[in-house]
C-alpha cells in the first residue's frame, strides 16, 4: 500500500482548504510536491545503500507523516535515519523472521532493520491471520522507531479490518509519582475504516503530548504552556520551548503522562496505559522497555518493541451494516452541541486526513531548517537532483 | 473462579494494614465481614428468583469491588439489581447464547441477563480460545451493567493468560469539543499475571473519574475538586458533591474526558479511547451506544455491549522467563526517583489487592445509609437473617 491509493479518496467536502499545522510565520517554510518530497527521500535511503523496496516503505512513513500534518514524526527525521545506518544501529539488510508463531499470534525477529520495514512486514502477518482466525497480534523486538503509528492501522483498513498498533519507545515520560523520565511516550493507534474516506484514525501518545511537539514550538520560537513537562523537583515548568526541550533531552524534566501530575486528574490512567503498552510490546515480545529501549542515533541497537493487532470485521458483522452503524453514530457526535469555545466537532482522523487532501493538492509546507538539512543531507548522500521549491499559496 | 482463591494469597508484605478508601468518619460506617456479606447479597438476588449459581456470579463480582476498595461499584448498587430484575429489564433466565463464531473470536447474546453473568461465560469462551489461537476477542450484546471490569481479565490471569476487558456504558461523559453527556465511562481493564500476586491490574473508566467517585464525595459531603466536571455552558465547576452529582444525573453537566476540557492537555485523547471502546463493544457488537445504551433501572433493557480478550503468554514466552522480565520491570518502578507529594510509588493494582487482603482480614466497611439500604431490601425479599455488624478495626 503506497499513497498513490489515497489520491483519488474523497474526503469532508466541507472544508475544501485545510491545514493542521499552518505554516506560520510563512517566511519560515518553502513549499515542496508529496512527490518530489517522497522521491527525495527514497534517493537519499538509496544513496546509503537502503533497498529499493525498502527505501519506498521508509519513504513513504515519514512523508504520510508530513501530509498528515504531524511534522515532528516526518522528513525532519531523515537524518536520524541516515546516522542510524552509518553507526550500524539500523541493519540495512535484516533477516526479519517469525521466531514463533501459534494460531492467531506471532513474534517477529526484527534484526535491527528500519522500524518501517519491520513494522510492514508485521502488519501484513496480522492481517492475514485476522482474516483467518477474526483477530490477530503479532509482537516484535529488535526493531527501530518506527514512525507514525497509525500508518500500520491503516494498512488494516485498506484491507477493510480494524487496526491496532502500539509500540515502546526510549525514555521522555515520568511514571505517576516519580520524577524521573522513565516511560517512552508509547502510542495507541486504532483505524477503523468507513463506507467513505476519512476512516477513523485514533493515535495518541499516552503521554499529554509527544515531544515532537515541543521541537515544533522550539522551532516556532513558542512559549510551552503549563501542564505538558515537570522539572527533576517535581515542578511543572513552563514558558521558552528551545529551553525546555533542553531540559527533557539532558533528563532534567520529563514529560507528563496524560491526565497531568499525580492522580487527581488521572495521571496514573496515562502512566498505566503506557506502563501496559511497555509489559506488552516491550516485555512480552523479549525486547527491551521502558528507560532501556535505545535510540536510532545512540550507541547500540535499540531493541525497540512493538505490538500489531487486526480485527476482521466480517467475523461479527457484515461490512454494511458496521458501515451503517458507523455512519449513525458519527451523524449524532456531529449533532451534539459544540463548546462555546471549539472550532468545531471533530471524530479522530478528520484533522489528518484534511490536511493530507489539502497538502495533496497544494504542497506540504516544510519549515526551512528542515529543507536545508534535507538537501544537506541529499547532496551528501549523493543525490543528483534539486529538490523544487513550490509557492506556499 | 470465585473469590475464595484468593484468600490465601501472599500479597505486598511491606504493608500490613492498607484501606484505599478510609471509613472516615468511622460513626458513619459499620463493618461486615466478607462471607456475610456475599452470603446476604447472594440471599437477596435468590429471593427475587435468580438461580443459584448466578446468584453466586453477581455477588462475587459485586463484593469483589467493595474487597478492592471501589464501594461505587459494590453492594450499593445491590438495590438497583433487584429493581432491573423487578422492571423485567434483567431477564434472570437469560439464554446466553453463541451467535457468530470463527475462529478466535465470537459475539454473544446476553438475552437481557445479569451483565456479570454473560461477562463471565464470555471471559471463559475467550479465555478458552486464546489458549487455544493465542489471543482472542469475544463481544457482546444485550447485556446489563457488568459491575468491575477488572473482575473479568482477573479470570484470565488465575488461568496465566492476560485479560482485556472493555464496555460501554450509559451516557455521562461529554465527547471533545461538546458540552452534553453522551459517552459512557467507558472503562477499560487489563490484567497481567506475575510470579506473585498481586497481579498487575490496570482498570480505568476513560473519563477523569467515574460518576461513582461523586456519589461517595455526595455521601461524605466533600467537594468535588475543579477540573472533573463541566456544566451545560462548557464551563469547569466544583464544590459541592451533592448538587453537582444532581446536575449530572439531570443532564445540566457532564464528566469530562481523561485529558480534560479541549485539546490543550489531551481531552481529544480521552474522549476519543471512549469513542473506540464504544465502537468496538458497542458498534461491532451490535449492542446499543453512546447515549442509547440504557440503565438497569431504565424503561427498556439496557442492551450494553462489553469487549472480552485473552492473551496467551506462552504463545510468545515462556511463563517463567515472562514473570522474571516483569520482577525486573518492576523493581526498575519501584526505584525511581519519588515524587516529593507522593506517599508511594504503586504498580497499578496493589491498591485494591492491599485493600482486599486488609478487609479480609478484618472487615469490610460499609457506610451505614448503604448497610441500612441493603438491610431493608433483605427484609423486603424475605432474608431471614441478620448482617452481623463488626468493629471497624
Amino acid at each position: 500500500m503506497f499513497l498513490q491509493f489515497y489520491y483519488g479518496c474523497v474526503g469532508l467536502v466541507e472544508l475544501d482548504f485545510y491545514e493542521r499545522e499552518p505554516p506560520i510565520p510563512s517566511e519560515d517554510y518553502f513549499g515542496v510536491s508529496f512527490f518530489d518530497l517522497r522521491a527525495y527521500v527514497y534517493d537519499i535511503l538509496r544513496g546509503v545503500g537502503v533497498s529499493s523496496e525498502d527505501s519506498r516503505i521508509v519513504a513513504d512513513v515519514l512523508v504520510l507523516a508530513d501530509l498528515f500534518g504531524i511534522s515532528s514524526h516526518g522528513v525532519q527525521r531523515t537524518w536520524r535515519y541516515v546516522e542510524g545506518v552509518k553507526r550500524g544501529n539500523v541493519n540495512i539488510n535484516p533477516d526479519i523472521r517469525v521466531i514463533r508463531d501459534f494460531g492467531a499470534t506471532a513474534l517477529i525477529d526484527g534484526d535491527n532493520g528500519f522500524g518501517q520495514v519491520v513494522g510492514v512486514k508485521a502488519m501484513r502477518l496480522a492481517i492475514e491471520k485476522a482474516k483467518r482466525f477474526g483477530v490477530s497480534m503479532v509482537l516484535v523486538r529488535n526493531s527501530n522507531h518506527f514512525g507514525i503509528a497509525v500508518y500500520y492501522s491503516l494498512m488494516a483498513v485498506f484491507e477493510g479490518l480494524i487496526g491496532v498498533t502500539a509500540t515502546n519507545s526510549s525514555r521522555l515520560v515520568a511514571y505517576v509519582n516519580t520524577v524521573e523520565r522513565f516511560l517512552g511516550t508509547n502510542p495507541i493507534a486504532i483505524a477503523i475504516p468507513k463506507r467513505n474516506p476519512p476512516p477513523i484514525l485514533f493515535d495518541a501518545a499516552t503521554s499529554i503530548i509527544p515531544v515532537g511537539r515541543i521541537e515544533i514550538y522550539s522551532k516556532k520560537g513558542k512559549s510551552v504552556p503549563s501542564g505538558w513537562v515537570m522539572d527533576g523537583r517535581g515542578e511543572i515548568i513552563h514558558g521558552d520551548a528551545k529551553a525546555i526541550l533542553e531540559m527533557v533531552e539532558r533528563g532534567d524534566a520529563a514529560l507528563l503522562p496524560l491526565g497531568g501530575l499525580g492522580e487527581e486528574l488521572g495521571g496514573h490512567k496515562g502512566s498505566g496505559l503506557s506502563f501496559i503498552v511497555d509489559l506488552i510490546s516491550g516485555v512480552l515480545s523479549g525486547a527491551l522497555w521502558s528507560f532501556h529501549v535505545g535510540e536510532i542515533i545512540g550507541d547500540r541497537p535499540a531493541n525497540v518493541g512493538h505490538f500489531f493487532s487486526a480485527i476482521n470485521i466480517e467475523a461479527l458483522m457484515s461490512l454494511n451494516e458496521f458501515f451503517d452503524r458507523v455512519e449513525r453514530y458519527i451523524g449524532e457526535v456531529k449533532a451534539l452541541r459544540r463548546h462555546p469555545k471549539a472550532d468545531r466537532i471533530w471524530i479522530p482522523g478528520e484533522k489528518a486526513w484534511l490536511t493530507m487532501q489539502t497538502r495533496l493538492k497544494t504542497r506540504i509546507p516544510l519549515h526551512r531548517t528542515v529543507y536545508n538539512d534535507l538537501v544537506r543531507l541529499g547532496r551528501e548522500v549523493g543525490v543528483d537532483w534539486k529538490l523544487r521549491k513550490l509557492s506556499l499559496i
